[in-house]
């Protein structure tokens, strides 16, 4: 059987490695502290079993398109995104209050059921919130930790910290935009998808592919290259994402059906829909998007406005726009044939209507 | 007027200046994701305009203790460690549900405030925590990117981040530690020690000391005599804060009378009280202790018990002798005569009774 895009030289396989690896190799230090501290790292271990390890991909072949070698060290390098990546979903989910990840309990929700279980003093989800901070705080650290262990050479790590450092502000004030959205009910189509651009498309796409375009030692024409194949990527990246969230399947998004719609989640999607909606058609999204006790019934009245605009059909086109883009720019990229094919893969893979 | 052993060589001018001049340097980035942030940069800025710089002092003496000369690169790298522990503070008091810091509202205070305001959509106190997390994250992320652009040698650096990375575990373990110990209502004194010991004896003393003494290439006989002397120092330093928490002037903690008190706070002056407590003292513990809306006659009452049943002087005699022992093995230390006099300041501006 031929390997997938995702699955190309092992890589699902190899960052898990990497990242058990780096667990364990935290282990001594953390049994000096306590013997107590497991529920941190079991809680990080479920965590880490899943996802499709993107980011370590774009990563890898940023690396290899720019002529870099395979190797374990440059795996480990850019499995420090996953284990990023699981400060960002640990500590988005407490933010946003939700309840499930990848199809399993959110971190924090986990504490709190462990404080319920063992009758202990105080708020259960008050101590939830703390572990799930900590934990997040931890895998924040142990990313940026990972990444300078990783035994690549000390010139490429040099530079790769700079795109690292940039990465992190850069997602942040993304997540800061996302909030002050949700705030404010919603914006523009534009605003919506300024804060896709920096929460979400930077982050998962281009700012990987420089890391290792960098790690690599990479000339800046190849950084050039990855931005014009990675940016527009990126936000059609966010705009599956939304509208899987809203429409995708609870088996495969590991998120209850609408959760996205409960959480009041103002996406480019929701943006686009109200520029057309009716005055009935916006009295639906004003009543039921954010309410948290949406009813399966309330679900199917806001996905009805989504498609009935026009919306949906809107945001599957720009999609469409920014996959071809991406690809035709992928076309001219000064780099090696292999990573040419598998970024075209990762391109279908990470933007598919089915993921 | 001679310098306090805090002010030598202008420490805190030059901490601030460093830490004005980082959050500046991050300006542009900033502004590229948008003009919004600035709720961001005011938060911070106001938070880090406060504090003693205990952290970067004693990296700072910990580099010139081992031989290394002064300059601005070694002070920014030194307050590195003030931006990690602005994350602490901010994530510390969302965890805490603190109204205060350093005599101002805490960071997720200040934005549910923001938020209210401005008559935003949702729960002001989700967005204000909200932001809280993201600018402690933040705070993380800049932090680790302080020391490594500080300017110092690469490979003190290399030998530093090493430091730092255990210090961030630690603490952060620590601090998981301390939430377990509120949840289970308090143990020994044996437990609340090492829950002191990895929360903050190292981190705000040892750790900062050997971070320094390998940024100057300095000799492990170096970083044992740091251990000896910081880590007894740091108990101490801890003690020192717990008994302030309850029975320190609000003027100068920074915090309201009796805060900890109604935290719920298990530290070793509380476990050590309840080891000689009466069934009734202990009664007044367990009713009042963690009591979100303790009266000030609350406050009085547990007092009372910590003074009575001898854990407030037991606690005094714990911080004597822990100063003794860092002080005789700071004599033995071999390091410099100008950083072992002021490590010695240091020492007693860390545990005095007034800070």
């Amino acid at each position: 059987m031929e390997a997938g895009p995702l699955d190309r030289h092992d890589l699902p396989q190899r960052v898990q490695k990497a990242l058990n690896a780096f667990v364990a190799s935290q282990l001594g230090l953390l049994d000096a502290i306590s013997d107590e501290l497991s529920p941190l790292t079991d809680a990080l271990t479920e965590l880490i079993a899943g996802g499709k390890r993107l980011r370590p991909a774009f990563c890898y072949w940023g690396y290899r398109g720019a002529g870099g070698e395979d190797s374990d060290e440059l795996v480990t390098a850019a499995t420090a995104l996953e284990m990023f990546q699981a400060c960002a979903l640990i500590h988005d989910d407490v933010m946003d209050g939700s309840d499930t990840r990848r199809g399993r309990p959110a971190v924090h929700r986990r504490f709190a059921s462990q404080h319920r279980a063992e009758s202990w003093v105080g708020d259960p989800e008050a101590f939830g919130m703390g572990a799930a901070v900590l934990l997040g705080d931890m895998c924040l650290a142990w990313s940026d930790e990972m990444l300078s262990t990783s035994g690549l050479p000390a010139q490429g790590l040099l530079a790769g910290h700079r795109v690292f450092d940039e990465m992190r502000t850069e997602l942040m004030g993304g997540q800061y935009l996302d909030l002050l959205e949700q705030a404010r009910g919603g914006g523009s189509v534009e605003r919506a998808l300024r804060v896709a651009r920096f929460k979400s498309a930077k982050y998962t796409i281009e700012k990987p592919l420089h890391l290792g375009a960098v790690l690599a030692g990479g000339p800046p024409e190849v950084c050039r290259a990855y931005s014009a194949y990675g940016l527009p990527l990126g936000e059609a990246f966010q705009l599956r994402d939304d509208v899987l969230g809203v429409f995708g399947d609870p088996a495969v998004t590991g998120k209850p059906a609408g959760d996205d719609l409960r959480e009041g989640k103002r996406t480019v999607l929701v943006a686009m829909a109200l520029e057309t909606a009716s005055p009935t058609q916006a009295g639906v999204v004003r009543r039921h998007l954010g309410d948290p006790h949406l009813s399966p019934d309330g679900v199917a009245r806001l996905r009805e406005v989504l498609e009935a605009t026009g919306g949906r059909s809107r945001v599957e086109t720009m999609i469409e726009q920014r996959v071809q883009e991406s690809l035709s720019a992928l076309e001219q990229a000064p780099v090696t044939d292999e990573a040419r094919a598998a970024l075209h893969g990762l391109a279908v893979a990470a933007t598919a209507r089915s993921v």
